[in-house]
């Protein structure tokens, strides 16, 4: 049977069509963005939709490669700055696609087994220590007010029919072709050739670093699920990284004399603490393989090897 | 300024049209079928759109009515067992319809206060007393999942952009011209010349019973909130009432000789006990002015007054 992926052009969506075809995988995907030819061939893709997670598209998927055995849920907002500008976009990306692709599940491939990818930001800026996934839920923006509302929905047709879902909750994914957020942001300013960087917040914020590399391992893992209707699992290491020493890695990996400095300045919403507790992962069993040091040290080779 | 109802056309928004235009207010509504001329002037409704909640439509509103001062968001699923066949429907119906509200006041109408009709389904079968509002929810079908989802996404147009909302978890609303439901069903039978009625159940299961005339009240008098941005409360008496009361009152107030009997057999997911936590409501202040004895001897009124 073939297997599927839902926003399969996106960072992680790319990294893991790679993954599941290098597995032996037959691998088909839908999403926003037109992938060429040559491009799917790179990647090991069979077939791509360009286009909504809608009834007919998702039919049109079956008639080039049969039912899908698992689909892997990527498709979704993936900015919190953005999901603030443009709410009912992020909804509709995040919301509204999982309503179409669950409802079509009920009526087309009741038996297939969907891996979500969720976000820690469920959990929300009030957990000082490790956060379980029993812990409460208080999303501090819409991109995790959304995320959350994709889970109550995965439950309620896991409940009323039997939809089986897993869902994992991603920490703070980073890897090769990563092209925002923190280390994308401090390997430009290095690129330009600043060597003071002034960076918000205090420096001791503390994130769950997970290599993506990792990550589409256990998303390939979990499509082998149990026969539980529902599973909510954290997608974390459990190993805090402060902002601070992550810092402190790309420059020495960059090499060079540069300094960094923190404002204090902390961005209203922003947790001080998003580590997991990785209990459940670690008993699936799962053992993540990239230390962030390695892994963050390649990202600086893979940034400084690209043409920008 | 006017005061807008969605959903105005369904059981709820019909009673509560005709209440706020008694109290002098300028009522406008949005929601599925036509209301004629002659049926509007009856109701008090200014103006009626027969539609989708859509940026087009609401904006449509504004210009036959003005900027709204306040909005009840009535529009939503509203039958579990429906959910259950249709939940896709019932999903677009309460969330897609919330979404594009929610968004459309962002826009247009930031200072509106919504005051938004929510559902007890929400908190599940597993509660044994009184609920109160922070009492762990756990829906049991689609139509308490998507009441449920539909909270959340208020709470967020909240907490980012200080939407104000009030959300009321209704109990069980009854009232004269409620076509379905128990106290139809039963009338429907008496009706028909049924003298020795067969229920399911018990007969010990207990609901909060509220009349729509007491409820529409609550409603209307949820529109002057305070300034906290979101607030949730229990739109019910706290006063349990078996189905076996219930099937008292409605046989008396029918008269003559009729026998209840109960099957024991328990519909799964349907609470033992559903039952408000009235605390909130009391500090309001709101009275409860309709005992369950006279509104159902009302009801049973209406119902034999009826062509059918």
């Amino acid at each position: 049977m073939s297997v599927w992926v839902t926003g399969g052009n996106g960072f992680i969506g790319r990294h893991l069509i790679a993954h599941l075809a290098r597995e032996g995988e037959r691998v088909y995907g839908i999403g926003h963005g037109a992938i060429d030819e040559t491009d799917r061939r790179k990647l090991g893709l069979s077939d791509w939709i360009n286009g909504e997670i809608s009834a007919p598209n998702l039919d049109g998927l079956v008639e080039r490669g049969g039912a899908p055995g698992a689909i892997f849920h990527l498709a979704g907002g993936s900015s919190v700055a953005r999901s603030i500008e443009q709410p009912y976009e992020d909804f509709s990306r995040t919301v509204g696609a999982t309503a179409s692709l669950l409802e079509w599940l009920r009526y087309s491939a009741r038996e297939c087994r969907l891996v979500v990818a969720s976000s820690a930001a469920v959990y929300g800026a009030h957990h000082a220590c490790a956060i379980s996934e029993q812990a409460s839920t208080q999303p501090m923006s819409p991109y995790g007010h959304h995320k959350l509302i994709m889970e109550h929905l995965c439950r309620s047709y896991a409940d009323s029919f039997g939809i089986r879902v897993t869902i994992v909750r991603l920490f703070s994914v980073y890897g090769p072709s990563l092209r925002k957020q923190l280390l994308w942001d401090l390997c430009v300013r290095l690129g330009q050739g600043q060597r003071e960087l002034m960076l918000g917040g205090t420096g001791n914020e503390s994130r769950d670093w997970i290599d993506v590399r990792d990550v589409v391992r256990l998303l390939a893992r979990l499509q082998h699920g149990d026969s539980t209707p529902l599973k909510v699992l954290n997608g974390g290491s459990g190993i805090p990284t402060s902002v601070a020493e992550i810092a402190q890695i790309v420059t020495n990996a960059w090499g060079g004399n540069i300094a960094v400095r923190f404002s204090g300045i902390v961005r209203a919403g922003d947790p001080f603490s998003l580590v997991a507790d990785a209990g459940q992962l670690a008993v699936l069993p799962f053992n993540w393989r990239i230390p962030v040091h390695d892994g963050i040290a390649q990202y600086v080779s893979w940034f400084k090897g690209q043409s920008h």
